[in-house]
């Protein structure tokens, strides 16, 4: 069989695998890129809870191949079985063989289906893949159901059930841990956000560990460890995801112990010509240094970027650093945000830290229409007073409120110099200048590091 | 007369002075902190123009007194005539003498007032001062008065235009350069804000320069250079400020050449014991190093901050390194920021740059409710990639997205720190983690790095 040749191939075409495309037409605009994915389309990751309420149909969550095509990209719908890494070919499922010069493994992640529930292969209980046919079916099967149990109060979790509520459903939420969003935010702002889901509608049940789903052939209740059943009509997991690196390692693509591939701060994996980005490629906190299975298309896409600019020449001014987990949501008006880690995080990892708050309008004065007040956190290191992170709830702008935290960690700034900051204020858009809540969490601190 | 003395007394009570008191708390609890200013009650500067339109009253704008009182701040509603500095002493009208241990001068900065202009003292000519009982004069005098000339579309005279048309009356704002906010903003984004206020009802009149408020004891008209003369009711002055440091310059504390009172990264004055913050204080451009006016309340803050660390204990790490100028406005729904050096002044001092520019939609999908459009065009050093300015529109978020700018600017990152860095994104809160705008420009000016 005569075989194809690409300067550059690209596996998946997810956030990640896109970004890896335009990227390198970007800076090498001469290559000949090809994007070989499995979906006809392709969903934008995030908007993927807006499906069922807000936006209502999948069509409306579509990546668009626009910005590909127009830069000469070109994209193969069709599944990869083997990387020859030697041969530098792959084998498509049709038995058609691909060359490549540099290859970038972009392959994403999967909903994990956890073992320790019974009953998971039942009809009506789902998971949330990135697939446009399944979350189709998914919406369509929903309209006849009335009562939803969504398992596992993470992101996903949470933004689905608010949408679910929003759509006219009954929709229990139930977690494991003490609180919902367990893993990305302390207490108070969990706490914060399981008031306003319960507001809104979800019925919430913490602390709760699930061990079958129960049902003839369809679901009908689960039941928990605590020996209790509740009736429900359908289920959806949203326990989280693993690395989707079956091929890299059936392909002797070197993987870790946590299930990604393996790689360096180039995103190079240990494979000659072979990278790799997004959610199958390893993670390394940018604060703690060890390796974390934190999944995110922002992340994605900043790696994907170092890759691609690293393919044929490399730069050591175009590293990835390590993730620094930079989240956001929203439950109705209300925004969290988080970057770096947390306080309970900072103090398992053996961090001595000091914390500090401050609550204020996103609005000055903050008698003006429209304003929504502004809780910032911030963690520092005790004896450097280094940012190691932030949490953030507000209004809308608390998105980039987050993203401000983000620069600030990843510039690794100190309580000096917050201090020291300058920003810019305007009535109808931020805080007061004198009360901007970074840097008065950051005076919190600072008093605290006096004593 | 008994002296009485103060560890710290403030002259000034506006942003810098509250901030400077407060900051004085903060980090030197025991020391006694007294506040003189001239007003009762003052204003929230940044909040003024509202006072015209949305807030409807200077009661709604008063900025609290309540932190002060509560860190146990003193004040003292009363005007300095004389700092005796060798002394450590201050004279009050009244005859009161008020001793010192440190002094920080923040007496702010008064409406300009040009003498090329004749009719300026006309009834009916108005300015901005930041002083409540002149401004509850103007809101009343306006209530009975209907076309109005603003003289000035910096962002007072924006922001106060908008708010007059949507209380009904008929504004004319008149430029004397060839678009509005000109010292702030390139052409595109001028322009933009043009629109926006034209649509809105405001008489736009550009390239105008006028030489004559026209009356026999109230304003009856105004004269153009080009011999035109238009019929107003009343007439805004908003052409600009000065730094309000005569008191300063009395008491023989050094005055730069355009009127600011010198000073040291540490805020300190060129005189033993005495510090000086806010639109008093001489400046520096963060990005030139050149003296610059450029006044602005957040500025102000940071300057006080830096200043009342430095009081007692001078720390190398607690400085003010120049002034970066980070704006933000809006005109309805829409928000315009800027952060650092536009591309005109770029290429005006002299630097070789790169210009690039993205646009895109603050949510993704952009089909989501509420999304609007997002522009970010960010200007760099042509041999380095440092970024040396950026300017945004967009909706409510574009406030803190400039912020993110003004984060990237104070620490210095370059073109390719932008393209390796990790923001967070969210649909309801952001851009699209493969389309934020901010790292999209970045790869515009790559692109051209690259040739």
């Amino acid at each position: 069989m005569k075989k194809q040749s690409y300067d550059v191939v690209i596996i998946g075409g997810s956030a990640a695998g896109l970004v890896a495309a335009m990227t390198t037409k970007s800076f090498y605009s001469n290559k000949s890129v090809l994007v070989i994915r499995k979906e006809e389309k392709v969903m934008i990751p995030c908007g993927i809870p807006y499906i069922f309420g807000t936006l209502g149909t999948s069509d409306k969550n579509i990546l668009p191949d626009g910005g590909l095509i127009k830069s000469g990209v070109e994209i193969k719908v069709a599944e990869v079985t083997k990387i020859n890494k030697d041969e530098h070919d792959l084998v498509l499922k049709n038995g058609e063989i691909i060359g490549y010069d540099k290859l970038v493994i972009a392959t994403g992640s999967k909903p994990y289906v956890p073992k320790f529930i019974t009953g998971t292969n039942l009809k009506n209980v789902f998971t949330i893949p990135k697939n446009k046919d399944y979350l189709d079916v998914l919406n369509n099967e929903l309209k006849g159901l009335k009562k939803i149990a969504v398992i596992g109060a993470g992101f996903i979790g949470v933004e689905l059930s608010d949408e679910l509520v929003k759509n006219g459903k009954e929709v229990s939420l139930i977690e494991v841990e003490d609180h919902i969003l367990e893993a990305a935010f302390d207490e108070e702002a969990s706490v914060i956000a399981e008031e306003m889901l319960i507001n809104r509608g979800v019925n919430l049940i913490n602390c709760a560990k699930v061990t079958a789903i129960n049902g003839s052939n369809k679901v009908e209740s689960i039941s928990f460890e605590d020996g209790k059943t509740l009736d429900f009509d359908a289920v959806i997991l949203s326990i989280g995801y693993r690395p989707n690196t079956r091929l890299a390692k059936e392909s002797g693509i070197s993987v870790n112990d946590m299930g990604f591939i393996k790689c360096d701060t180039y995103m190079r994996t240990h494979q000659e010509d072979i990278y790799t980005a997004g959610d199958c490629a390893q993670k390394r906190d940018f604060i703690t240094g060890r390796l974390t299975p934190v999944m995110l298309a922002s992340t994605a896409c900043a790696e994907a970027r170092v890759a691609a600019m690293n393919l044929f020449e490399l730069s050591t001014i175009k590293t990835f650093n390590g993730t620094i987990s930079i989240y956001s949501t929203s439950i109705g008006d209300t925004a969290f945000g988080v970057a770096g880690v947390t306080e309970k995080r900072a103090i398992k990892e053996g961090f001595k830290i000091n914390v500090g708050s401050f609550k204020g309008m996103d609005r000055h004065p903050g008698v003006l229409n429209n304003g929504h007040y502004q809780l910032v956190k911030l963690v520092a290191s005790k004896n450097c007073g280094l940012i190691m992170g932030g949490e953030v709830i507000g209004g809308v702008s608390a998105g980039e409120l987050t993203n401000v935290l983000g620069f600030i960690i990843q510039n690794k700034m100190t309580i000096s110099d917050l201090l020291c900051s300058q920003i810019g204020t305007q009535p109808m858009l931020t805080a007061s200048p004198a009360a901007y809540p970074i840097i008065k969490a950051a005076e919190a601190i600072a008093k605290q590091m006096m004593k």
